[in-house]
């Protein structure tokens, strides 16, 4: 049996105490499937003296993680302060540049500095390794960089933020309007310090564009995803959608498509039995397609401490079994420079209007739509209240510019009350 | 960059082209991602000169898989042939004899010999490989090895073969009889030359086994699976089930429980809104529990030329990368002997009975279940007809031994007419 594999962790919140529990509880387990010990040789966090569930006075303490990151008696720099600048990122390299190979749960430290670290690790010979950084339990960077290394992807697409998953199913099932619900999951902690990172889609963006740069071979390119959030799904989109057999996720979409590298976060519809449509709560699910594999779809809790942690281990045991591969699945330099997409690629559109009670007033709406070459699949008009009535529309596949052609067009037909909401169908 | 990887392929069927074509359409990706070219050096199959969907001409062409198997200009047999005897063991046993690596598809060799082949691949320190042997495209066994490898695994289940769960759904869905649905997928093609390995549960049986030996760290004891076939499952049971809000699926169940190695395939009831539930036609599923991750859920096609070839690229790739792990997780010598469990742990069941027209009938059916300690969470009677009524009944959760007993002491109340029915609910 070789050497122990030394670890130093920085970070002691709720993954990094759920890493620690792993190590301590199944040291004989991680043995025999790594052949050679997993140990923890130093740890470190802001307070030393908070209480915590673990015990942690077999391993040195560190105050600082770029000192952690240094040591010699460390193989591995497990980082998981998170942050994408500041100490996460200063460890991080210092580790490498010390030559310890890195296992992070950092996905925006990766979404907006992957490229560099990836460098700068491939030069020192040295790995990052980030499982726990996307959709936490679930196996999705090994899966894409590894299982399906024999296909060329085609897409990669999934619902990676468990809070706004969470939110958008507690509005169906209780009928409770955004507000009320975002401010249940703000007292049950489910939201981040800044919950413009959970309900703005920037923590699924962050995610999204790691995915994407595994996935075709680019340089992570955080920046060129479009982000929206679910701060303005309404209620009635939601009881409207689910009439039409729809579910709204806060879907990401990544495609390589002729017109260039497509990376969207917005909330979606999705057909109601669909395995995306039937994903309730706080759970994650991504979904790839392959050229070969067809469709994989991968669910599981996409945070938490045992489920993160399961991934922070997955990394640990590959470092420990000497495998060693490039950061994103290829070298570093040969990943391209990702030119985006302008626009989606042709999609069905969900249009909810407030039509005035008016005579020809549908007619109107059908006649903007037919002028942008949209046509109908589906439609229904609601029962009257108020001098207005709600009308939704599916439309049949077309492009993001003829709807927002429509969406600009429509106020001036006179005939609708209030702002048109549209909603992209994703095919899934 | 490294030397290329060179394979011989034996067996040319429709999983053995779709590795040819992947390898020739994918060239360069795969060299980008393995750091090395992988090529095909020689060939093997049943009839040379049958008409194949793929140039050939640039690969040796050898009768024998034993011969291919020992060529020099060979790093890694891919053994396509199927077979748990004769020359796809014969070739494989060559091939590592040689100092060949192998990657494989044939989960019945790996189901009945796979310890001895383990043992067998370790002293010469080689490698066998099989993403392709479960669940096809699905990368279970990865998953399960790998990035589940810091979990104790609690408990793996799945719908793994395809052509029983498109007769089921089928059924379902057009309502017709096991019989008509099963003649169907003959015609389609769907069955193997014997059914029984498809509809008598044993090919999926196979791919249990293989999971619960990697799950549990134990040989693989496929001998010790409990089988069930779909051949008993009727339309009625599938209508009724429905109406109580279950699918009925063939799934295959292994848990390591304090009375030892549970290894169950059966046709089982699942609650119709969970994933195994809404998993419809030949697509298989797959879920692992472990006490970190909790549960994981993999969904993919099983079976096909893309879906099949992929995994078994996803294997080539790994050797080309250099990643070398023992053939079942952990050193073969490791693997503990099962004690298999003698029951299945408790469960819910479902019962249907046809109830005699008579005063107390129903009385004398509870009294029965009552006297087995079996208690009942759900009943249904339905409309009489021709002097006997249908009756469901859903249990709580109690042992197969109390079900058993009931199910024997059921026809000495003179009030039911025919067999009972039970199936197992399993939680899910």
């Amino acid at each position: 049996m070789s050497a122990p594999l030394r670890l130093g962790i920085a970070g002691l919140g709720t993954v990094g105490i759920g890493v620690v529990k792993i190590i301590q509880n199944h040291a004989d387990l991680l043995a025999a499937r790594c052949g050679r010990a997993v140990t923890i040789t130093a740890v470190c966090a802001r307070d030393r003296h908070k209480n915590r569930d673990a015990d942690l006075s077999d391993y040195a303490w560190e105050e600082s993680a770029v000192d952690l990151a240094r040591r010699d008696d460390v193989d591995v720099f497990v980082e998981l302060i998170g942050g994408d600048e500041g100490i996460a990122k200063d460890a991080t390299e210092a580790a490498l540049d010390s030559g310890k190979d890195v296992v992070t749960a950092n996905k925006a430290m990766l979404a907006v500095h992957g490229q560099a670290l990836a460098e700068r690790a491939e030069a020192q010979d040295r790995l990052i390794r980030f499982e726990a950084a996307v959709a936490g339990g679930i196996p999705v960077i090994k899966t894409m960089t590894e299982s399906l290394a024999g296909n060329a992807l085609t897409r990669v697409m999934g619902v990676m933020n468990g809070t706004c998953n969470y939110i958008l199913t507690r509005m169906q099932s209780a009928g409770l309007p955004y507000e009320t619900v975002f401010e249940e999951a703000r007292q049950l902690g489910y939201l981040e310090a800044d919950p413009t990172l959970d309900v703005g889609g920037i923590d699924a963006s962050h995610k999204l564009a790691i995915l994407a740069a595994i996935a075709f071979g680019t340089r992570v390119a955080f920046d060129a995803v479009e982000i929206e959030g679910i701060e303005r799904v309404s209620i009635d989109d939601i009881n409207r959608a689910a009439d039409m057999g729809y579910r709204i996720k806060l879907l990401g979409v990544a495609q390589m498509t002729a017109r260039g590298l497509e990376q969207r976060m917005s909330p979606c519809l999705v057909p109601c039995d669909s395995p995306l449509g039937q994903l309730e709560g706080g759970t994650n699910m991504v979904v790839i397609e392959g050229d070969a594999v067809g469709q994989i779809v991968l669910r599981g809790a996409g945070a938490g401490e045992g489920p993160t942690a399961s991934a922070v281990l997955s990394d640990i045991v590959d470092i420990a079994r000497g495998i060693r591969l490039p950061v994103f699945g290829q070298p570093a330099a040969a990943l391209q420079t990702p030119h985006p997409a302008r626009t989606a690629v042709p999609a069905a559109y969900y249009l909810r209007l407030e039509l005035a009670d008016k005579p020809g007033a549908l007619a109107k709406v059908a006649t903007v739509l037919g002028d942008a070459g949209i046509s109908i699949d589906r439609m229904r008009q609601y029962g009257h209240a108020a001098g207005s009535a709600p009308v939704l529309i599916v439309t049949h596949k077309t492009t993001p510019e003829a709807i927002d052609h429509a969406i600009a067009a429509l106020p001036r037909t006179g005939v609708i009350t209030g702002d048109p909401v549209e909603l992209r169908i994703e095919e899934v």
